[in-house]
């Protein structure tokens, strides 16, 4: 029986699947806008707690607002006694992401309002992942190096505090400055691979916590999160400026990709990078060692002129090329990266999965339940005779 | 400036996403094919074991392989006392889907290969997940009735094992023949929600515990793997055969569903579901009460004969519709339906992983990152300006 063949949308690319008010990405010009505006002014001007306010409520806040939201969100910033032992149970080597999914999936167990749905308890369990994220994280980085968690300090800012949580001291105003504008620059990506996982999970009308989860472990792969890290060994092993100029020939003679430059969506410099750039310069200067940075300057300059030499086109510096050499210079370990993403992202998260949930603009989300195409031709067309064990 | 609109593909409902090998639902013919073979001769005739085999080695195994098979999933079972010591922090009112999520993702920091990435690897850790999915639901069962779990019995098959590591008794033949169907009937069916989901958690490279976990999530939603939830919520509100016909035209009356009638794909009978209905009906009989299969069996006939009545179209009933009354006479409540057919999914999950992750037919899978349609008109067609705190 001869059937059409159906065209396989790989990987969904060019397949538009939502309508969406949360934000948008302008590759031909270089543009990040969330809800209406551009992500450098945002990450210029705005505190973190001001864009959680845009992302979850669709406008920045006025005073008033960003203090019922800050009180909201310092309120929640505690976890329970209960996770934190079940904390101390996991193995000191466990994958940091690894153990965000399942802190965040025993958060769950704990909220009183994880069988509700409706949009209201929706919110208030997603501001109450986004607070208490951080703290999950800082108690882990202790825990698995032999120290208790500390509670959360809520003199603090979201930025500062998670610092203090992690370190015990109060810290550097620059390093907060750092890590508020980080966590501005990646809250939000239009239906990146973890979004759509958040998404996809709440499309069945699973609760936030579920779909968050989905989100942890998306982000956990190397193709999305992890690229900061591919970063990051790429600089430990080049180890000197000197070596960067060579690596970038290399690399390039060898037909390989040069990590942190290109990506799928931007045909410029990713926004995000041009402010990260200068940032990592100053917290290696503050760390008494600019080499990670001055590397990462090099391979821009020069990767992108043999590239262009080479190719005949254009590449470009993505966002996770200077975040690597930041938070190398800001104390993190490597496999704290793709967690700093986490941390950050759960705000586009929790909007996406308000959206998917509660969105009034038509046409409304639904269920995902795509449609492949059957290529198992073990018996031919027809299907298998069954064929008992010892016949086989 | 005017742009054309692009086409929303909702719920990616017609959209074809990728090319698969694993299973095959045809929906006009009420077929369900498990890599060749029908589901109805797989639960007549095999054991889950044996369709794990198929649906992981894309072949029923000869006698050799079953016991190899056999031998590594036993091999398994067991969770690390680590992972039990957590369960034991848990709230006893926690979701038991929440908990498996929890505890899956916990099994990945005990799992040595979780940082290999190769098809070896992967296929071991699936088998770890399929081994130890039964052991986590079966001691959490027991933990949060205040019970201490109990060790896997390596003589008894996968479902005569869980039954056991639940109870503490060794189970009734004719109990582990329904479980054992009830393992079969569930483990496949081709793109749906959690499937979807654990295979986009996948293409982004992460692990497989990290993708198992998002599609528990996914499948704990009321729209998926909460169905056959709302069909026993169904018949306990019925409470008694005498009450079903009516219940029918009220229903119906209202404009509303009957629970279990109708599905997305089929246009006929479930296949699984007029296997299921004996099983319904003599596990009734086994406990003594067959009420809740009688229930069932009026409101299929009265609901069908009542709906075509009405809207001059047929309906069908779905696979939730008599797993309801079977899960419920085998002595099951309510809220481990939904974790029960996680632990016979987690098998069609891995091995839709093992495609999206290393599948050699053309077109390879790759990242999932759609598209979406921006329609955040939050500054008219501009970007907005950015305004300091104090003037908004």
């Amino acid at each position: 029986m001869e059937e059409c063949q159906p065209t396989i949308n790989t990987g969904l690319r060019g397949v538009t699947i939502a309508s969406t008010k949360v934000s948008d990405v302008i590759g031909d010009e270089g543009k990040l806008i969330y809800r209406g505006y551009l992500v450098q002014d945002l990450a210029a001007n705005a505190g973190f707690e001001e864009v959680i306010h845009l992302l979850l409520h669709e406008k920045l806040p006025n005073n008033q607002e960003l203090q019922v939201l800050d009180a909201m969100l310092k309120a929640e910033r505690s976890v329970p006694d209960e996770v934190i032992a079940a904390l101390k149970t996991r193995p000191e080597d466990a994958l940091p992401m690894d153990v965000l999914q399942a802190g965040v999936a025993m958060l769950a167990h704990h909220d009183k309002e994880v069988r509700i749905q409706n949009r209201e308890a929706t919110y208030r369990m997603g501001i109450r992942l986004i607070a208490k994220l951080t703290t999950l994280l800082a108690a882990w980085e202790r825990i698995r190096n032999g120290k208790e968690p500390i509670a959360p300090d809520n003199e603090l800012s979201h930025a500062a505090n998670f610092l203090y949580m992690r370190s015990g001291e109060k810290p550097d105003p620059e390093m907060v400055r750092f890590m508020d504008a980080a966590l501005v620059l990646h809250a939000e990506h239009s239906f990146n691979a973890s979004t759509f996982a958040a998404r996809e999970v709440a499309s069945t009308r699973a609760h936030i916590y579920a779909a968050i989860t989905a989100g942890i472990g998306s982000l956990s792969g190397d193709l999305h999160g992890g690229a900061n890290v591919r970063v990051m060994e790429m600089l430990l092993d080049i180890a000197s400026p000197d070596n960067a100029e060579p690596y970038v020939n290399r690399i390039l003679d060898e037909g390989k990709k040069i990590m942190g430059l290109g990506h799928a969506v931007y045909k410029t410099d990713d926004p995000r990078a041009g402010i990260i750039d200068p940032m990592s310069r100053r917290a290696g200067e503050i760390a008494g060692d600019t080499k990670w940075h001055e590397i990462s300057k090099i391979l821009e300059v020069k990767g992108k002129a043999a590239f262009k030499e080479r190719k005949g086109t254009d590449i470009y510096v993505n966002v996770d090329f200077y975040s690597a050499s930041l938070y190398y210079s800001m104390g993190f370990p490597v496999d704290l990266f793709s967690p700093l993403f986490a941390i950050s992202r759960v705000v586009g998260w929790v909007a996406h999965v308000l959206e998917e949930q509660y969105a009034e603009a038509a046409p409304k989300p639904m269920l995902y339940r795509p449609e492949s195409d059957y290529i198992g031709d073990y018996c031919g067309p027809e299907t298998c005779t069954f064929e008992p064990l010892d016949d086989r």
